[in-house]
């Protein structure tokens, strides 16, 4: 049989926990709900203990802030976040703790690049190789020269800012730092400001969409410029909204506006930003991938 | 005696050729203007003939866009340029097949950012990091992982989308593709028509000058977010005016708002943007240590 893997997509509404070997040999599957972080995280390892024997190793991809750096003493800790009880949570040193097995440790579109990377695009040449999650907030994971990216921090991709017409679209932004940055304009919660509706209620001929396809589009754009990544793959709530990839496809063609040369770009642009191959399990088969990488 | 090597920073008016073991032992250096390709390469080549014997390896920073999959057919040209007559130069080819010496090529910017992060960050160990160049146009040079960054084609991050308050500057932006990216509302150009004079003109009470530092530092906020690099070089002829660079940090403080919680950036910025510790030289010496990267 093949070795089995821990995986944990950490996130400020619930926690997926998997044991697996891969995507096709999944032998547990359970969902968390994040409460304080000393029941999520007894819940969760009560989903592995049973299995505490045979895993090899176990991957996190969690909310952040993150400290990735594991020459710091909070390194695999959750640090700043505004989630009230989890500011300077040791998640890994519990996890390893209670588990005995090694860690891998890495923010959650990280964790979802890794996965879609893997296992979805099972060549590994890919590179660079971006996720994005849109939803209540809005998250990039980057791989680049086979590896995701933590530098000084980790990326917060989902804060660049934005063109933004204040005539075509008056909502201010409801980014508390920056108020219309990427996610001030396009998550799950400025959309519901912006028309007073949640968006899973804005109907498919809405407005709305054209709009956060603009901003999304807009984005993928700078991530194009700053990157020039081989496949990028838009998840999230929001994301995965039906027709939404496809309006955000030809918009961002329109704003790349011919200037990159590239016929998976210029000519197969639905190859070249796609919908999650692991459609929900993104994260947590990403923290399988992430664990097996340790080589344990 | 230190190996030497050949460096060449090829430029779209000028090439700065250099025979070097390190930035302290500078055997030759030359500028050659950018002509026609043939002139141009035949005279970049002389600069290198009598030292041909002795050169380990040569590296070569080129203005873009440039063909750099070591898979690719066009492998080492310049491919898509506006520059009339270079359009799919070999430039890689015609070097290497003249001098017998193995090349390594990347972008002036990917070379520029090797130079300064070998040579004046002598530790290595600065990951992400970013080079800039915002003069005829803007450039974006990046390390992460260990390597420079390549990709679909390579970064063209001097593209990206910013905002632009029209009531503020009402200039409409000189980019022929995007008409209102940071290149097309901050390179030196874009800088002449918006203001009727030159860069190196305008005055330094000019309120040009806080209107560069706010397009160059939501940029720059921007690549944080996208990469959060351990350290920025901002060089170029613009890039270098005195005052700048200061203006740049201040308000990229601003705009970030405290978002990212590290020391560097909080407490240090004028250690976390700097100035070219190389000055003109970034590219060229970026370029020898490229070639000794080969390891030849």
């Amino acid at each position: 049989m093949e070795k089995l893997y821990g995986g944990i997509e950490a996130g400020g509404t619930k926690f997926n926990c998997i044991v697996a070997a891969n995507p096709d040999e999944i032998v547990v599957e359970e969902t968390i709900p994040t409460t304080s972080p000393a029941e999520t995280i007894n819940r969760v390892l009560d989903v592995f203990r049973p299995h505490q024997g045979s895993l090899a190793a176990i991957g996190v991809g969690s909310f952040g802030p993150l400290d990735l750096n594991p020459a710091s003493k909070t390194y695999g800790y959750i640090t700043t976040t505004p989630k009230p009880g989890w500011q300077f949570t040791d998640l890994c040193g519990h996890i390893r703790t209670a588990l005995g097995a090694p860690i891998a440790f890495d923010t959650d579109v990280n964790a979802a690049a890794v996965g879609e990377r893997v296992w979805i695009q099972q060549n590994n040449v890919l590179d660079p190789f971006i996720y994005i999650t849109v939803g209540t907030g809005i998250g990039v994971g980057v791989i680049v020269n086979g590896k995701p990216i933590h530098g000084l921090v980790h990326p917060e991709a989902g804060h660049m800012s934005l063109p933004h017409d204040l005539q075509e679209d008056p909502f201010a932004g409801n980014c508390p730092y920056h108020r219309d940055c990427w996610e001030g304009l396009a998550s799950g919660p400025a959309m519901a400001k912006r028309w007073g509706m949640l968006a899973e209620e804005l109907p498919d001929d809405h407005p709305a969409w054209a709009l956060e396809a603009n901003y999304i589009a807009h984005a993928i754009a700078n991530l194009v410029y700053a990157f020039s990544p081989q496949r990028i793959v838009l998840g999230g709530g929001v994301g995965k909204r039906t027709g939404l990839l496809e309006l955000v496809q030809q918009r961002c063609l329109a704003v790349l506006n011919n200037y990159i040369r590239s016929e998976i770009i210029l000519e197969h642009i639905e190859d070249y930003i796609v919908a999650p191959g692991l459609g929900s399990r993104s994260g947590s088969l990403g923290a399988i991938a992430m664990a097996q990488n340790l080589g344990g």
